[in-house]
C-alpha cells in the first residue's frame, strides 16, 4: 500500500508577500493543508543583513516545525537566499525547499540567449542568489541584476496600476534592456512582484519572458511530496492556517491588496517567538 | 555656579529617518554630544502594531539609557506616538522627548484657520497620534491625516526628485487641499518626509505652511536642558556616536540618500538587544 502523510505543509514568509507562493501551491496540491507563518512583526527581509535574515528565519521555522509539519517551504526570496543551508542543516527530517533555485532553473529553461535579468529586493541581488543558482544549470548565463524597493510599497498599497506604478517600472526595467546583448527573460525574484505584473508588462518588450518562482516553486514541492511518499490521502479536505508575529489587521488588508485574497482576521493566530 | 552635565543625549529612531532629527539638534546645540541608536534590524516600525512597537521602543531605550544618557530624544514619530508614555514612565530620571507634541503645537501655531493636514506612516495615522496633540493645544481644529508609505521607500532610495515623485506627491497630497475647508498648514509626520520637501512643494499651493517637527523638538531640547540645569559646559567638543541593529552598509548608504550625510561605516558600532 502507498503511504501517506497528512500533516501540514510549512510555508515560511517575512510577511504577506508568501502569499503568492501559497496560492501556487494551492493550484498544484488542492488536497493539501498548509500552515502559512508570516514574520510580519520583523519584515521586511529585504533590507536585512544575512546574519539577522538567518537568525530570524531559523527562529520562525522553528515554530513551524514545533506545530508539526512534513515539508517546508521557504517561501520569502531573501530568507531562501540567505537561509537555505542552515535551515536544511537544522530540519534534517523533513524536505526544506526554497525559491531561489525553481525560479532560476525556469529562467534557464524560458531563456534562449542566455542573459537573463533578475529583480529583487536589496539582500537578495546584494547576495548575487540568483545569480549563482541560474550559473549552475547555464554555466554560460550572464545575470543581471537590479533591486527594485518600490515595488514592495507599490504591491502593500495595492497602487498596481496607472501612471506611476508604470514609470516605476519603466525607470527600473528599461536599463536593463536597452544593449545590444540584451536579456530575453525576466526573472521576478521576489514575492511581491507578481502584483506589479501589469506594470512590469507594459515597460518590457513583447518577447521577453517573464518567470516568477510561485508556480515552478509549487511543481517542485509537488514532485518532492511524491518522491517520497508525502502527498496526502486523497479524499482530506485541505485545512488552511495562519500564523502571523504581529499586526492581523495589516495581514489582511496587504493580503487583499496584494491577491484579492480574503483572509478573516479571526482565522490568523498571533505568535511571539519569546512565548 | 551653574551646573552642567556632560553626558550625551540619547536619540532613539527605528532607523536612519531620524538623523533628520540629529541634525536639527547638532545645529540648535552644536556643544552637545549625541548617541543615535537606529533600531535597523526591526524597521520600519509604521507598519507594525503599538504593542510591538512599544516592546522595541523599551528594549532599544534601554541600552541607551544603560550606555549613560542624560536625555532622550525620541525621534521617530510612531514610536513617539505609540511608547512615549511608557517611555517617560520606565525612565523617570531623564527627561523623555517625542516629535509629536513638539511638532503638534509648531503646527498650531502656522495654521490660521485651524485645518491642518497631517502625513505620516500608517500606524501615526491609525493611532491618531497628531490629531490628538493638536486638539490639546486647539481643541477647535480640525484635522485631517494620510498615510504616505510610498515616501519613506523613495526616500531611503535617494529618489527624490523628477517625475515619479512629484506625481506620487500630487497623488497622495491633492485630496486633502481640494475642498473647500481646505488646510492651511502639512505637518510632515515622518522623520523621512523632509526629504521629500521639493516633491511636496512643487504639490502645494505656495501660502500652505509646511512643518516638520524636527526643528521644534530640538528647541523644546534646548529649553529643557536649560530649565534642568543639564546643559554641557561651554568649551566641550561635541561627539558623535552611532549604534545600530543591523547592516552597516545600508544605514551608511541612506543616511547619504536621505540627508547627504557622510558617516563612516567604521563610526557605527553594531548592537544585539540580545547580548
Amino acid at each position: 500500500m502507498r503511504k501517506t502523510n497528512n500533516l501540514p505543509i510549512g510555508v515560511f514568509d517575512s510577511g504577506v508577500g508568501g502569499l503568492t507562493v501559497l496560492q501556487a501551491l494551492r493550484q498544484h496540491l488542492p488536497n493539501e493543508s498548509f500552515l502559512y507563518l508570516g514574520d510580519t512583526a520583523r519584515l521586511p527581509y529585504g533590507t536585512k543583513s544575512a546574519n539577522t535574515v538567518i537568525n530570524y528565519s531559523l527562529q520562525a521555522c522553528q515554530q513551524l516545525v514545533n506545530f508539526g509539519i512534513k515539508l517546508l517551504v521557504v517561501a520569502c526570496n531573501t530568507a531562501s537566499a540567505h537561509a537555505l543551508p542552515r535551515l536544511q542543516q537544522t530540519f534534517p527530517d523533513i524536505p526544506v525547499i526554497g525559491v531561489i533555485e525553481p525560479g532560476a532553473r525556469a529562467a534557464v529553461q524560458a531563456s534562449a540567449s542566455g542573459h537573463i535579468a533578475v529583480i529583487a529586493t536589496e539582500a537578495t541581488i546584494h547576495h548575487q542568489a540568483y545569480e549563482k543558482a541560474i550559473l549552475t544549470f547555464n554555466p554560460k548565463a550572464s545575470v543581471i541584476g537590479k533591486s527594485c524597493p518600490l515595488f514592495v510599497a507599490l504591491a502593500e498599497e495595492g497602487w498596481i496600476e496607472g501612471d506611476i506604478p508604470e514609470r516605476t517600472a519603466q525607470h527600473y526595467l528599461t536599463p536593463l534592456f536597452e544593449n545590444a546583448r540584451s536579456s530575453d527573460c525576466l526573472v521576478l525574484g521576489c514575492t511581491h512582484f507578481p502584483a506589479m505584473l501589469p506594470a512590469i508588462r507594459k515597460a518590457l518588450a513583447t518577447d521577453i519572458s517573464i518567470v516568477d518562482s510561485a508556480s515552478t516553486t509549487a511543481e517542485t514541492v509537488a514532485q518532492v511530496l511524491e518522491k517520497y511518499n508525502l502527498l496526502c490521502d486523497a479524499d482530506r479536505d485541505a485545512h488552511l492556517t495562519f500564523l502571523a508575529t504581529d499586526n492581523k489587521e495589516r495581514f489582511v488588508r496587504v493580503a487583499k491588496n496584494l491577491l484579492e485574497y480574503d483572509i478573516p482576521e479571526a482565522s490568523i493566530e498571533l505568535i511571539d517567538f519569546k512565548a
